[in-house]
């Protein structure tokens, strides 16, 4: 396995190689973390990658990862410095390279006069987000652990569901939904979970707090195992005690919406007209002001990457591509619903990697 | 308590004018989030704040967070609006300012050439790290707020420790003790925890794994509590049902040494002084190399901030400054110790945050 992922690493610095040769530069100084570790297997919180047009890198991070860095990449070199990226910005200098591609969103205006510093005359071109580019379209072996993910993820929705009870509050679901993930084996949570209850539900980004659950309330739970470096991403809103007849209309749909996403993610579509295909029923509902952000987001290394999915965003989704669909209508005052799901865009339709049933629970 | 805490951030953001008026500047654009958040109160993942030399300001942040703002910081004006720097440069370029310093250490080379594509040609120029080195100096309300996350750490410890048992993976030690920090009432953990077994000991940074705790080993524990947007950090190593003279020795070394530290924690002392307080008794007796990091840092708001304490650190402590003190000896192969306390720099002397005892114990 670690000889098949040192594969897929090698294979990763080809592609972003090719890329680089294509912007005519001699290299590119990667210098985000997360695009560090794709690209390597190091996860390091200070460490930079000089990648060559041939696909052949340089790794520079400091003593304490040293160890951690041979052992996950032995086939690269290795510098072990603090300043990663003066140094390998320096090597590549004095290697008589010209052009220098850079990660311009990621470095900082004071970092950047640092490198012209110990740049010798290369110019500093932005690469732009190429690294992002190719990590949305995901080998196998990312897929596999995307999908143990929210395999966890599921389960500890299902086994924390049997206890929800009027009384508790949003930050006892919240840390049980947590733990119950870690406990069947995550390396921990995906991001902040978010519970709501009753209006809070209104939120889109509510943080769980001190209100306690209450028999007529819908509660939305959106939260996610982080597995492997991969972060699952899941919503359910569940009606406690009974159901209201204005609940199960948003509900049901929202319920409706979130498939029409989920169906409309096929290979070649695009991102707009995924979000528009859920966008649209609710809109004709009469609800559009009342679902104000994008239908979903890659989901990988990070918990929100390309591509994005909105009625501003472009872009085509492609085969190997794992997206959320997640939908809400958010009624201030009142409640709101969401639904979401992880998927994978396949060749021949949508995989889910999500699959705990979306029928309304009144729990 | 709001009341007081509104008045705390009017003076911070008052001393903020002042520097921005000696930088000859006319505002400050604050990007840096974790320092919008100390200047009004808000934590948000999207905001920015424009601070005028007179001390006023304007805060941009997008509609997900507009409802928190109008109550956290009712006497700051706000801007709903997602491109909150860029609407915040372009209100500057409008009100006829003629230098607005940015923080050169947060904002992206991308993100620059966005903001100077709106400044109609006022100068950008670094503002340096002066919100970081105002919240170097906590107010006693930052210090209450640690004194509570310290207490939390501190409990938790007593109440883990003992249950810790041969045959306990590091990992599960980790989720025992920061569990037990959110049960006491933290808000989260202050950052990921290590528990370092025997050999794994002398990597400074070890992540907690699946090796199982053995009779014989030192373990090393380093976390903490987060409560209210400060950290506390701490750290023990105990001996697991024996210890042996090699660690006896060292414990006893890093025990003085970290000591040493605390009480050379005076205001006005040299921060490399106090590093050299504890470095040197680890010199003198032979293990220079084994001791690879530096003494210490602040903490606040971020679990690493102004001042480090190292060999090579410049500065000063200063009153009402809170730093930890935490050598170790790592010794290859073998296992190692490291002490920690959180203590707060006070005009009479050192404060201690942390009051969980120092002598060696063997469970």
């Amino acid at each position: 396995m670690v000889g098949g992922m040192g594969d897929l690493h090698v294979a990763r610095r080809r592609r972003l190689g090719a890329l680089i040769a294509e912007q005519d530069a001699d290299a590119a100084l990667i210098t985000r973390l997360v695009n560090v570790r794709y690209l390597t297997g190091l996860a390091s919180s200070n460490a930079a990658l000089l990648v060559l047009a041939d696909g052949t890198a340089r790794l520079a991070t400091d003593g304490r990862y040293a160890g951690t860095a041979a052992r996950v990449c032995p086939d690269v070199e290795l510098l072990v410095e603090r300043a990663v990226a003066l140094r390998l910005t320096a090597l590549a200098a004095e290697g008589g390279m010209r052009r220098l591609a850079i990660e311009a969103h990621d470095v900082t205006v004071e970092h950047f006069a640092e490198l012209v510093a110990v740049d010798q005359g290369m110019g500093l071109p932005p690469l732009g987000r190429a690294v992002e580019e190719l990590r949305m379209v995901k080998d196998e072996a990312e897929i596999d652990l995307l999908r143990r993910a929210c395999e966890i993820t599921d389960r500890a929705f299902a086994e924390v569901l049997g206890t929800v009870r009027p009384g508790m509050t949003e930050r006892e679901v919240a840390v049980a939904l947590e733990r119950r993930m870690v406990d069947l084996g995550a390396d921990g949570i995906a991001f902040e979970s978010i519970v709501a209850a009753g209006p809070n539900g209104a939120i889109p980004h509510h943080s769980p707090g001190s209100r306690e659950l209450r028999a007529g309330d819908l509660v939305t739970m959106d939260f996610g195992a982080l597995y492997g470096g991969y972060h699952a991403d899941m919503t359910r809103t569940v009606a406690l005690g009974s159901a209201a007849a204005w609940q199960r209309e948003i509900y049901e749909l929202v319920r409706r919406a979130q498939q029409a996403g989920v169906d409309a993610a096929l290979a070649g579509a695009e991102t707009k007209a995924v979000d528009a295909a859920a966008r649209d029923m609710i809109s004709d509902a009469g609800y559009a002001e009342a679902f104000p952000h994008g239908l979903g987001h890659g989901v990988g290394l990070e918990i929100h990457e390309a591509p994005l999915l909105g009625s501003d965003k472009a872009g085509r989704l492609m085969d190997r591509v794992p997206i959320t669909s997640e939908p809400g209508v958010y009624l201030a005052g009142r409640g709101g619903v969401r639904i979401e799901d992880t998927l994978v865009v396949r060749a021949d339709g949508p995989e889910p990697l999500t699959t705990t049933a979306k029928e309304l629970l009144v729990i």
